[in-house]
């Protein structure tokens, strides 16, 4: 349902934009109104500007769309034209600003050739406390030390689509809005509610003292299999712990668990990736 | 153990080389010793050459015991001076060459820094026939038109993890021995047996003669919960039908099948990518 638009007419702000709607052109990389979008392939710089400004970017239509429903606030999209129609409903329905740019121009703001055509700066929301988002949930998921984009993302996407209630992270996992992680979840990290766990790893004793049962997946052959660990006889609550790939869980969290479960192997193969173990493990646990 | 050496001195045959037991250096990027390893990056120049001319490529130290232990024949290895200790042992055993390289002629050769430092030539195997792959099966994974080397790779790795017996590729599916396919799979795509089906759909009947109920995993609603369809009560003998990411199984394939079965959704999410689906899969149709 179209609503109505501020008059149209050329943007006063800077006198460089012309203004349709709520739509801007832009044809100034330098324009300051686009800073929210500049240097996106430098990971460091935006790892440590996004949280600080709040913000963080959904990278294609579903995405955005999705961040949307997820009840997070944009504050400005960045489209080429050819995206105008598409997001059309959108661009109607939110107050933000929309810049409307050449792919040239999107490329030169951001650093590299936005493929999927349109970005959204969205709002951050405070990230809840992990009492309170334990109190309404049954099968957890504990991250310690993931720290990269891409695995955060996908287990993101796994934990959600196989019905994980809530998501918990060491103080040095990777940022689930992060685009990266965004984008490989497909939009899962905002369908999913997740909190910091801070410190570590005592903050696991919130975890143990909310009636959930700590188990850490790892393959030492000390552990138990997980089907053993699992299934209708299981804690209805259960907190599942995943290390990094590679190094897997730390001493300290392996020591901090009520119980080690392990995933099986044949064939002489040490490992599964994890975000394979990740899906396998919250499959056992959600049945 | 140390085996004794063909005599050291010049190699005769180029005059550029100088031979130390079985290794021989090498700084003629052009040298055609070389050629098995020569535009690696050059994907849709390596699809055609390695099949055509019965070579795989192993990379890094790991992988490369993996396929020897596999049973593979080594062509030749090519080395950086600092990974000729590493790879000692395989060095004594092996009656393969062994070209020494500096990091810079590796690149020059192979079109990328090989960080690994250590890369073999290996021969392939004659496929097996599908029948005699399926008779000493349990669970076997079908893979349709999964043409991209990272999912072939990932998919291998959780099935050798996760117990499948035995894998069969529609004609369109990615070369499991293709680099790439091989280091994500670490490896694990010479510890599963595997064959080609075909023609397609048609050779799908082989598998259903060999007394194997053709499980199809699809999203579809009318598909039967994944859990239902398997544990205890079901055939000891499964052959499982995976799409690729994205379009999933083809309209024929899926007439083919004998059942649908999903992974049951939740949060709205629409699907798990193809590894972690794949993952959940082998895991169910193991237990």
């Amino acid at each position: 349902m179209p609503s109505s638009h501020a008059p149209g007419g050329p943007d006063p702000s800077t006198g460089t934009g012309q203004q349709t709607g709520s739509i801007i052109t832009v044809d100034d990389p330098d324009d300051p109104r686009l800073s929210d979008y500049t240097g996106l392939t430098d990971v460091e710089l935006r790892r440590r500007r996004e949280p600080a400004e709040g913000l963080f970017i959904a990278e294609g239509e579903k995405v955005i769309r999705r961040a949307r429903h997820a009840g997070y606030r944009m504050r400005s999209m960045l489209l080429s034209a050819k995206w105008i129609d598409a997001m059309r409903d959108v661009i109607d329905e939110v107050p933000a600003p929309v810049y409307a740019v050449s792919p040239e121009l999107a490329e030169r703001v951001t650093g590299y050739h936005v493929h999927r055509g349109a970005l959204a700066s969205m709002q951050r929301k405070p990230l809840p406390e992990p009492g309170a988002l334990l109190s309404g949930a049954e099968r957890v998921v504990v991250m310690e030390s993931v720290n990269d984009h891409t695995n955060i993302g996908a287990i993101f996407r796994s934990a959600a689509a196989l019905g994980m209630d809530a998501v918990l992270l060491s103080p040095d996992c990777a940022d689930p809005l992060y685009r990266r992680s965004v984008k490989v979840s497909m939009g899962a990290v905002f369908a999913v509610p997740y909190a910091r766990l801070d410190p570590w790893p005592r903050g696991l004793e919130t975890v143990r003292d909310a009636g959930f049962p700590l188990l850490a997946l790892t393959p030492d052959e000390k552990a138990v299999p997980l089907e053993a660990a699992t299934g209708p006889a299981a804690s209805r609550r259960t907190a599942l712990l995943l290390g990094a790939e590679g190094n897997g869980l730390s001493t300290r969290a392996l020591r901090a668990a009520d119980e080690w479960v392990r995933i099986p192997m044949a064939h002489g193969v040490d490992s599964l990736n994890v975000g394979a173990a990740a899906a396998v493990a919250f499959y056992a646990v959600t049945r």
